[in-house]
């Protein structure tokens, strides 16, 4: 066995945290899964959430990524068990992490990417501000969230569904009810 | 400032060659294609070959992998016109540039990319020296291509296949024939 490979149990130099943003960049996703849920305000959850994936040959690069975010889960890519994915979704560790670790090394990041992550965090930080439980502030999320197409990724739903069904299953909370009696 | 002008356009930095080869490790592969080819001596042509592939929304990644090797190609992927291919096909850059570049920035790389690594430069030296030339060195070669499998890739044909043709179409040279009389 490479000796070399097993010494180096993480020493996090900053050459591993560039080549980290680098197999990010093709690998990596920043994701705002939208889960249409009966218990939610307005008919849907809304989670930040970040992905690595790579081949199950290379297991050994997911758990450095691992290791060296200090949280997130690894399991087979439902539908296609050759594939791993590396998942952050809890959302402290989105905004103490994952966030900060863009924020440094995405200098060179395709425009696209770059255009991604800052929606991403805008998301990220007007949920942590507490803006979806208005409906208002949750219109805005799903426009941001709408706002980029993740690389021609199609979403399941159209904005406008989503949207449609926010709307329709929205009632006036109590107090403007009894404000109309 | 008397530097060299494409370094200062792109500034590649050791951060710049650490995110690409992150990215190379996700994105990039390392190829020895087999054509069979009735004008090869023992009906194939064997070709060292360096990929990197990228949605066509991040094309300024592969301009700028081109730019940093000084040579290559982009192209879009045969079959899928939304992914774009950047190649190195030309042995004398594979040998000058690719492998040098794989020997320093591949520190941080699965097992498995490693591995592929040290065959694809095995057989690089092995046709920079000729080896093909006998069938011998030629049989060497097509073993050496099949020991790896390339993160589960499979090769349109099997190594029984391509040495059966090999051997096959094999006829001693008149100085053997001559021997025979």
């Amino acid at each position: 066995m490479n000796t070399d490979n097993q010494q180096e149990r993480l020493q996090i130099t900053e050459e591993f945290k560039w080549f980290l943003a680098g197999l990010i960049e093709g690998e990596g996703s920043l994701c705002i899964s939208l889960k249409q849920h009966p218990s939610a305000r307005f008919g849907y959850y809304i989670d930040p959430e970040f992905f690595i994936y790579q081949h199950k040959s290379a297991r050994e690069l997911l758990e450095r990524a691992k290791e060296f975010f200090g949280t997130g889960r690894i399991f087979p890519k439902p539908g296609n068990e050759d594939v791993l994915v590396f998942r952050i979704s809890a959302r402290r560790s989105i905004l103490e992490k994952v966030i900060p670790f863009f924020e440094k090394y995405m200098k060179y990041s395709s425009k696209t990417k770059k255009e991604n992550f800052r929606v991403f965090k805008e998301v990220t930080l007007a949920l942590e501000n507490g803006e979806h439980k208005t409906l208002q502030g949750t219109l805005r999320i799903v426009e941001l969230v709408y706002s980029t197409n993740h690389a021609g990724k199609q979403r399941k739903r159209s904005k406008e569904e989503v949207i449609g069904r926010i709307l329709r299953d929205y009632t006036p909370n109590s107090e403007s009810d009894s404000e109309k009696i």
